[in-house]
């Protein structure tokens, strides 16, 4: 194996590289903005000018793996609405010019749970679910140490589970009700700006001219009642998401990132304590962790997928 | 490779063989009751003499293949409250009686998702789901073309999906509105005495003694409108289970077997007007079948897992 290995994680703003060694530690990396005008087709010569610009000596290089926002089956891409991309086969856009056959390709939220189980949250770990609670919800799951992808590429799509609710919410996917209307830092608004409407106490949140849903955590932390119910309503979806992941794959960690995890512990024994009253007996020593590898968890997973897809 | 292939299905109260040549054909099958006296000790003879009484040449057997009703993991069968079973490891306890070191063991709802996706109605497919909707809704998932056990051997466990409903009836697991409590046999009889108590016309459910499902399918086919809302309830919890697996695994069949799904196409295509409802559009052409093998799913998924775990 040559020594070192490109994890890049194709973002709709952004495009992040991280160059590691065999051992899979991060030796550098670096960003670029995502031209995605054009239907996204630039971004395939910005990804080659910007990979030859930081190595010296390409025949140094064992792999490259990517994550992309979209289903993708088999290193094959189907759709990145982001980036303007439709069934796009990157090993065949990339390998000339990098002088390389291992392309590895899959999707960001997938290859982030394939980051948190390698070297992350869940490290060591053979059956990892992730949850993404950030503008959206995206899932990834790992089975035996495998990327879970589905017969077309969409397993792990916990945002678009719907949950039953009396008021559901119409999501972008064009359904109601799912995941991604109410545990994501959108959804923990709306569900804000619903309790608010029967809610007759004072909130500190009144406070705010804008009120995100950092806001609404650092407001349940001090006590405030409608911030509390807010959070603890947030706890029940996600604690629910888990439960779903539990009674279907059955991992043994289940890691939440996101912006939304960054409430930390507070939000974490809540989730717990709503799984614990779901979870079936059988598997109940299935922990939830809070995500450690952050922004990184991509270009981690990424290049993780060119060590398991030899 | 040797001629034959034996795939055995332990159930709580027969034990089924299927005698399989290497095409996985069907060469005979029989079975013998399930003596689960004395923690179940009698049943490994019963077993080892059975074959014996059955097979001329042992030395003409590629392997034995298992499927037994509780949670398995790598071979080892972690309990099996109806055999009387704890931490039994199959391949130390009949490894020498039958001279053969080659002896697998699944989870009975796995293996016969696994039978169905190997012979059954989603023959040649890699990533299939199953849910067996008898005395209770045991499940199984396969992922390219293998069991998915989880990482303590409870994956597929949808018969203890929680339903969030307004009246969750309590389930054996000692939780409340599982799956199981619904969807079953037993679930669908529930179903109906809930809605019978609020429903104020006539049914001809009420000519009947005893109540079953059979009956209440029965009613519905004809048109009688106490059980068509029972059907119609069920049918909803069914393909929101079906969802469920579909945002998790993403399967191209869901296989719906055991005695419920004697109902047929009434059943399947109410279920599947529920499940296209709540399906994430990427993924909507999942397709919902009923079970083909029958009370035989058990011995061909086992006989099965001889041949993916050489």
């Amino acid at each position: 194996m040559k020594p070192y290995v490109y994890g890049i994680d194709i973002g709709g703003t952004s495009i992040k590289f991280g160059l590691f060694n065999r051992q899979l530690q991060l030796e550098k990396k670096w960003e670029i903005p995502t031209n995605s005008s054009n239907n996204g087709e630039s971004i395939f010569g910005d990804i080659v000018d910007s990979i030859k610009m930081h190595t010296p000596d390409l025949s140094q290089i064992e792999g490259y793996g990517f994550g992309v926002p979209g289903p993708v089956l088999k290193n094959y891409v189907q759709m990145c609405v982001n980036l303007g991309w439709k069934n796009v086969d990157l090993q065949d856009r990339l390998r000339d010019e990098l002088k390389n056959d291992h392309i590895v390709v899959g999707n960001d939220a997938n290859v982030a749970a394939l980051g948190e189980a390698f070297l992350g949250a869940a490290k060591g770990r053979k059956n990892v679910a992730m949850l993404t609670l950030g503008t959206g919800v995206g899932s990834g799951i790992v089975v035996d140490g495998r990327l879970l992808e589905g017969h077309n590429g969409s397993a792990g799509e916990l945002g678009h589970l719907t949950i039953p609710q009396e008021q559901p919410i119409a999501c972008n996917c064009g359904k109601k009700g799912c995941l991604e209307t109410v545990a994501s830092a959108t959804g923990i608004r709306n569900i804000y700006h619903r309790l608010n409407e029967d809610f007759t106490g004072h909130s500190t949140l009144y406070d705010n001219d804008y009120v995100d849903s950092k806001a609404i955590f650092d407001a349940a932390k001090a006590g405030d009642k409608l911030a509390i119910s807010v959070v603890d309503e947030a706890a029940y979806y996600i604690g629910y998401a888990c439960h779903v992941l539990s009674v279907t794959t059955d991992p043994s960690v289940i890691v939440i990132g996101g912006g939304v995890s960054k409430a930390g512990e507070f939000l974490i024994e809540k989730v717990t304590n709503e799984f614990h009253r779901l979870v079936f007996q059988p598997t109940n020593d299935t922990v939830i962790v809070t995500a450690q590898l952050g922004n990184d968890a991509g270009i981690y997973g990424a290049a993780g997928l060119v060590k398991i897809r030899g």
